[in-house]
């Protein structure tokens, strides 16, 4: 079986996991799109709930099968709930999924991301300017290009990030998929371009946030690559179809919404991606 | 005149009124379903108003005709502003509604839902779990079972929470609606079982806590035991229609909410429901 | 070329450039509607971004275009945030859009209504009650009537708050919309009516904040009484259009939102409204 195959049918696996347990993903995220990612794990057939105080972060990493940790929005208190959280996360091996949005926006987001540099998340779900960002922030030399981040957008192509995914997935030993026009997942060999999607997507807010909380469902079921080449997939696989259905934003997020929870896990797995070494 | 059909007559004046009257209702509810709340509230012809704030949430529950109280999400400030606020509330007489949702999960949320057994909620919303475990925490012997929370979601069927449903009602002198397949309301007399509903409930986050903030606008207009079946009558007949014209969660959704401002007071009072001696 | 062909050119050259250049726009909002505010800017076409720290407040009030501060659901360490932050606004010269949603109630946001007075914000958005409850706070003395707050409704006309109005934007030389049956925007010297709309916008949660955000996008490309009249104007046309499609709040809220993305600049400028002198 080839190496595309074999990933094809852990994606599969981890998606039918997903939907026959549903694994309980805690999250601590950002309060814009909360309600996204909850409704988008649950779609997806997990569990979910959010909490932000400290000792019902580490309370609820010890009861999660997985994690998703995202900073936007925060508030003084979050400092220590990600911290703690996450530290939690990594002693007890828990896989779990950062979104660093906003990076270089205030010092206490800051503080948190150079914290998360010990605590190896699984997966990094960010846009290109973020991986860019993250990497150089935790000092790892190769990467490529100086993408600014403009708000919580971002102003490069994933290509232009490939370094530095690659290096942030070779120093967690774990995952980074960078959203873009098409996607692209890295375990630091190789390298998935995740296909399809609608340019809709950026007319909504939060569809890289519950792309990162489904991912950490999966994870519950599956390797991080796995878990965030399968979220890269469903997302765009969903989206697609959505897109043949809703030609506005509104009517497109809840099409979406629809579709994810009607994706088979074949349907997740045969989504298009072409597989490079890294 | 039968108990029932006092009983629907009761529901259809609650409903009415507060579709004729908008009786303002405040909310203390957690960040992930606010919006559906605020929503469900506006739906059923209620105005709402959500504070955070100590001061804040002293002047709502004056000003207000009704109030609801969720514990999910919370921050440091929650404690005082939650516990004065249902301080107030009980010493007001204002019909309230709590929310026992992440029972167990951390210490704040803890000494909240202790110091609520004194402050007496008119009305009790959680599911069978959340109730098994508060008629625990607040020492009522009379239950059966040992229902584990998992996240904010039930292991529990109602049934199984009846006897903790009923004590927890006895104890308030209010009522309890304890959500699940179908839905078991309590004054700690009378049971109900209201029926309808659909299973894509599960699949959207939320509707647990819109319950109760519907529930607290009726019961600015009808007793305890009258607003609560009221309110699960409503979901469980607008959640019914909407299964009729969506198969996946978020169109559901949509639905849902069009339906619930649709129903009219006949609509509530007229869905299906068992009565039982307690 | 009359006034008001002048102005409406101006709405659409406003509504143009927001398309083209997707200005970023900070906000300071509350919890409940957060996600409305930020799908309706990334409909318009700004790019949105949400803050709660101070640090983060400062920062992104210097990389923004424009701001929108929205004073619901206040924490603690909001006073803070929105006061450094208006400050900075007002000394970088930054087009920055005020609601002063729940005015009068708490101590907190009456600190912060206070600090606004030396702060100017460039468009006030409001409803009736509120106008009237702020010009008083402010001690401007030409308004008439005393226009009780109920809860965050208002229980005035916008014929009401015509005196206020103007007296907060002669002070601020700046704008302010005051929502209602037709929207009064006013900037101290003319006053317009923008008409259409629909009732349906009062039985969905956030309306008035969504389009507190989308006039902070406008103001970004535009002189704040076009921005907000701009913003008016966008919101009853597509609310008129969403109201053609759907007869309940929750597909509206879609149908509007929709609506919203599809409006041309010529659509916005030339939705009706009346011109009079102040």
């Amino acid at each position: 079986m080839s190496n595309e195959e074999t990933i094809r049918e852990r994606i599969a696996d981890a998606v039918r996991e997903t939907k026959e347990t549903a694994p309980l993903t805690g999250s601590i995220t950002n309060y814009v799109t909360v309600d996204f990612v909850a409704n988008a794990q649950l779609a997806a057939g997990g569990s979910a709930a959010m909490v932000y105080l400290p000792d019902e972060g580490t309370a609820l990493a010890e009861t999660s099968s997985a994690f998703y940790i995202n900073v936007g929005t925060l508030l003084p208190s979050h400092e220590e709930t990600v911290c703690v959280t996450a530290t939690m996360l990594h002693e007890l091996g828990r896989p779990w999924v950062l979104d660093p949005v906003g990076i270089g926006l205030g010092a206490s987001r800051s503080r948190m991301l150079d914290h998360m540099r010990v605590c190896k998340p699984s997966v990094i779900r960010c846009n290109a300017s973020e991986a860019i960002a993250l990497a150089r922030a935790w000092g790892l030399d190769a990467f490529d290009g100086a993408g600014a981040v403009k708000g919580v957008d971002s102003t490069e192509s994933v290509h232009a990030a490939r370094a530095a995914a690659v290096s942030l997935a070779r120093h967690t030993k774990g995952a980074v998929a960078v959203s873009g026009a098409c996607d692209l997942i890295t375990d630091g060999a190789l390298v998935a371009f995740s296909k399809g999607g609608s340019k809709l997507m950026g007319k909504v807010t939060g569809f890289g946030c519950a792309l990162g909380g489904v991912a950490a469902c999966y994870a519950a079921c599956g390797d991080p690559f796995t878990a965030a080449l399968a979220a890269s997939n469903a997302f765009n696989q969903a989206a697609s179809r959505a897109a043949c259905i809703a030609d506005a934003p509104a009517s497109f997020k809840v099409s979406f919404l629809d579709a994810l929870y009607k994706l088979s896990p074949e349907d997740v797995a045969s989504n298009p991606f072409n597989l490079e070494e890294a």
